[in-house]
């Protein structure tokens, strides 16, 4: 498996998406996003990610130039139109703003409609604990969950991460409303195997352990109506509010037929207008020192803070260098080659 | 069971509370809330808990003041000592503030320190969804839920609930992060009942059905990491951000050892900074009657959105009168005695 510094990678992901006539702010944020997923062991979202993303440039679907526009802010408000502008340059602009505008008023929130796919959801939160402020972030996706009492898929795997800062790494919480993402399935399939029941229902709205009629059918929110309807609050965040669309009326990443047209809904929240920085967070580290301490269920080496087991990797890949898989290099060449770029 | 008209009961609380000495703005706060309850059917946090505050405040563990201080405040933040007020009129307060503020600058979010219990979370984020506005609050709680990987109870089962208005009724969630409350375990001890599996964890850490051990054990958060997380997060912003303490540092309702000093989180996002009010509550009321328009799973009647059964039961309840158990008419009654009250 080859193996890359982050920094080299970053740079072919740059020139990759430059070379194919995307704004260079835009680029280098989508390299940004998709370089700290591979760095935190996330590789789901890292540059295995160009692949499709490339695609949809090519096909007109997401567009090239940076069109992210203000449509209107208050003093703790944001409301963006990305116009199709790629996802991660779009998400972070927005938490840019919301961090500079928390600084002053406390905290500030923004929505932006007519975005793309934008990555890990924890690379915004991030963001603002960097800032010793409170990252909150989510997004919409096409609908794979269906609600509570229903066997129709609806809403997506719509994520949510909160972040917050510590004396040490930042408590940093990244989660779908669903049981398992919709990939856990799709790799079940391909290796012939069954899932766990608890997973996905088949289209009658009954428990399948078929990962075939999982992805027919729908997958289930953790603790029925909570997880579902977690996801009916991010849909009303990220697409009512942002004056997106949600549910199915999103398109899908990977299906060629129009822009996804999801939204995001972001902010942060200044630790300073609450409580003295310094002593939030040494409460931080000493409560995450409390739970590192207490009992471990047997077979257990470490228990692990939200986020801590991405954080820990990140730290070894930005020395050791991101192993990637040998299909996702053969791909990054294939992209490359048109443009006259080898990795 | 004898039936009351929710002014009757309403008036009740308010004469008992303030009979024993409690200003008679926190009486009518404790009242709101808990009437709230009732009329909503959730039993369990209406006036069935007014004999633990009685008795909470006759021992001197709940000031019968209104301590409330505004420590600081910004644009968009507000820090609140509660000074061991009752939870219930702090809380209010602290939405009421958000709600002021957000209509200036778009969204308020307010820490709350040194409260009390303040009765079912939802009553707060329907203050903000009554005012067009999206509603957040959470509070912490005595540690019951074990972070994930541990078998020793740390989190409460910190409730989190989100609301957001529609042109008919509001959605709102409210849930915590473990699959059941506590007091389901409660009840099937009390019952002789075994608990299914999924629900509890022994002392060990290995699954339980029986609800003694389940009580000295902990509560199993919803999807794993995923609850266990949330239930942290709460903690993060309820105690750590409020200057409260978290998890086992608080102390429970029904220990009469110490006052709780648990903290709140809650704010208010105003919708008319973000889009036209009118066009999101039109998109979310078509959202609410596509989900409810889906393919039901076997045996469901309905499809019902968050909160909505609990709306359905104020609407009823607001007209043919609260149901009040035999045992806690028999309790209102024994409070009342004292002071020449009765209902």
């Amino acid at each position: 498996m080859p193996n890359f510094h982050f920094s080299v990678l970053h740079k072919y992901c740059c020139d990759l998406l430059t070379a194919s006539g995307v704004a260079p702010d835009c680029a280098q944020a989508v390299a940004d996003v998709l370089i700290d997923a591979d760095l935190s062991g996330i590789s789901s979202h890292g540059v295995s990610r160009l692949s499709i993303y490339m695609q949809r440039l090519n096909a007109g679907l997401v567009s090239r130039e940076n069109n992210i526009k203000v449509i209107k802010e208050g003093p703790s408000s944001v409301v963006i139109d990305a116009g199709n502008t790629l996802g991660a340059p779009s998400a972070k602009f927005a938490m840019e703003m919301c961090i500079k505008k928390a600084k002053e008023t406390g905290c500030c929130f923004a929505t932006v409609r007519g975005s793309n796919h934008f990555g890990a959801t924890a690379y915004y939160t991030k963001m603002a604990a960097e800032q010793d402020m409170i990252g909150f972030a989510c997004t919409n996706l096409t609908g794979k969950i269906a609600p509570f009492g229903s066997s129709q898929p609806f809403m997506g795997t719509n994520p949510i991460s909160v972040a917050a800062p510590s004396n040490d790494k930042p408590v940093v919480l990244d989660m779908t409303p669903s049981v398992v993402a919709l990939g856990k399935l799709i790799l079940a399939q391909k290796l012939g195997q069954s899932i766990p029941e608890g997973w996905a229902l088949d289209p009658d709205g009954n428990p399948t352990t078929d990962p075939a009629q999982g992805r027919k059918g729908s997958l289930i929110p953790i603790g029925g109506p909570k997880g579902s309807g977690m996801a009916i609050v991010v849909d009303i965040l990220s697409g009512i509010l942002s004056g997106s669309g949600y549910g199915p009326h999103l398109h899908d990443l990977y299906e060629m037929d129009a822009p996804q047209g999801v939204g995001h809904f972001m902010g942060a929240i200044d630790i300073s207008h609450f409580i003295d920085v310094d002593s939030f967070k040494s409460s931080l580290s000493t409560m995450i020192s409390e739970i590192k301490g207490l009992k471990k269920v047997k077979g257990v080496q470490e228990i692990l803070m939200p986020g801590e087991l991405e954080l820990n990797r990140k730290q070894q890949n930005t020395e050791k260098g991101i192993d990637l898989p040998d299909q996702v290099y053969q791909e990054l060449l294939d992209l490359g080659n048109p443009y006259g770029l080898s990795l």
